[in-house]
């Protein structure tokens, strides 16, 4: 019996790649298989294409009902359906374990911080969970986590196995159909969506490069990068990106992170710099958070020469009103032109981990 | 030889509706065949099924660039390509006739009231066009039928066989893969879109009910069906749908308004709502041009028995930053809830004229 002392017992070990695959088999007959799309224009711009994998289309808006459901599909593939679900959130996680919840007929209860828009707590409510606020982040996890001392499954937003295997399959369906990237963007917040996207590029495209973005004012994972530690904030980071407003990452996420090519910090004008350019030239509702891994792309771009493949997963699309006077509080499709305002905000890149 | 002054001579008579399928025929190679999307939310809470034929991601954001490619295309066809093409426009026909004529390698000269946003200014440039600003609606008209005498092809916005045959093939494509609406709803500006609508329908699906809807602020195509004379504003009327500031519809145009089942006026704060609602369930940029045919087709279907089909046409989605302040001004997502707010709205649906 190994000693709990013993720190590589506390390690978590990488996934095989393998479970992208699984999670997807299990997933696929539920979800939406969500579409790719770019702009002509924008890579004009560019001098690179930019392809994007539109989560913003997927149940419930956004890449989190895929580990959401795979998490709670693996627990009855082994006969451990729980009887309820609980969960915390400060975004779109909030969303997807109370429509995978709803999926498999569970009840399900959410935490939700107060800083959460009251839309995306109607969202909650609408698919059929119980939501009950909380002053902060903190307090949301702790009376989640007391919910699970008492029986209910704690679904966590990105710190367990199979919510990564889940989330890695919205690279895995855009690398089936076809994409061959020289280098993949994703937002990262607590890191699933960007480890499940690491381990789907292993498993069939090992090549290309992977870069998280992160908003340059809650920049805990490129700090635990640079650190080679994970550094947590006392409570949520204002940021206008929702979805990066986790207080740390897991060690099991960093074992991910730090095998990643980097991450690339945005400011906040990027990321409403990108929201409008993106309504613009896509059409689509596309969140500051998923406007971020834009940014990311962008500057990338920048360091490369002409004519790279770039695959930006677009997270989601639910934006509040209040969220959409912040992005649009300024006009900035006008002046100056994108590749100027580009070079403006280049900024170092983080150094890989 | 019949006298100019004979009235029966001056009216336009209507077209076989086989020339739509003559467009699709002609444009479909240059262009997107647009998806139709659908909120399952949205359904349950309307009591009916709502099909959205999604022109937003039409070329040039917006049905706009079907009619002034048909427009080229059946001129080169004939053997009459123009060396240069001029037109006016306070929407998206400038940029429609920008990219239609950038695909045919022709000079394009535009005038537009200087209400248009910089935004759309820019796209039209951005396409090739040379732009050139008037102060009002009824100077830049007069502007491009100078440039029409002095030899240049005057592209009208509406006002053309043409015109109107390529705006049918949004709806001939949706009936074609299938829908079976039992009302079909689109804007109205100056009616090319509706009437090419009502021309698709009696081709591949006649019991449909078509419907315009128009802002209850530029309501001249509803007071002239209700008066059964054209009636004209002296300059643009102020609304949010800046697809719909046209100052009249014209003879041709109105020989198939009257044939339609009638138009709903719109209130700005419906517009409002539709555009918030429509960013939040469908992911989707929609201008509040398009959300007004959604408002009307949530009129009508509180007229109806629950079950009805309905196919709303999109009609684009290109949205300046000032509209989106205005769109977001106020959060309608909230409160009050979606049917009793379309109660509240409700008023007089125009009769058929």
């Amino acid at each position: 019996m190994k000693p709990l002392s013993k720190p590589a017992a506390t390690l978590p070990s990488l996934m095989d790649p393998q479970v992208i695959r699984d999670a997807q088999k299990r997933i696929s007959p539920f979800l939406h298989r969500t579409p790719i799309l770019e702009s002509a224009r924008l890579n004009d711009w560019l001098g690179h294409r930019v392809r994007f994998k539109m989560e913003t289309f997927q149940k419930a808006g956004a890449f989190k009902s895929r580990g959401a459901l795979n998490a709670l599909l693996a627990l009855k593939e082994a006969g451990k359906l729980p009887s309820s679900v609980v969960a915390y959130s400060s975004g779109n996680h909030a969303q997807g374990v109370a429509w995978a919840a709803a999926a498999l007929g569970i009840p399900a209860r959410i935490y939700l911080p107060k800083i959460v828009s009251a839309i995306k707590q109607q969202a909650t409510r609408a698919y059929g969970a119980e939501v009950i606020i909380t002053p902060t982040r903190v307090e949301a996890e702790e009376a989640a986590k007391r919910d699970a001392a008492a029986g209910a499954f704690l679904l966590p937003p990105y710190d367990l196995d199979d919510v990564i295997a889940g989330q890695g399959t919205a690279c895995l369906e855009a690398l089936e159909d076809g994409e061959k990237p020289d280098a993949i963007f994703a937002p990262i917040g607590g890191g699933g969506l960007l480890s499940g996207t690491w381990l789907a590029k292993q498993l069939l495209y090992p090549q290309a490069e992977v870069w998280g973005a992160e908003p340059f004012n809650a920049n805990d994972a490129a700090r635990s990068l640079r650190e080679g530690n994970i550094f947590r904030w006392p409570d949520s980071p204002k940021t206008l990106a929702d979805g990066a407003r986790t207080l740390a990452v897991s060690p099991r996420t960093f074992a991910y992170l730090q095998r990643t090519n980097g991450i690339v910090e945005i400011t906040e004008s990027e990321l409403c710099y990108w929201a409008q350019w993106l309504a613009h030239l896509l059409k689509c509702v596309v969140e500051p958070t998923s406007a971020m891994a834009m940014a990311a792309a962008a500057r990338w771009g920048l360091t490369q020469k002409p004519g790279r493949e770039m695959l930006v997963i677009i997270s989601g699309g639910n934006v509040a009103a209040e969220t959409m006077r912040d992005i649009w509080k300024e006009d900035m499709l006008l002046n100056p032109p994108l590749t100027q305002f580009l070079h403006q905000y280049v900024i170092e890149i983080s150094p890989k981990g």
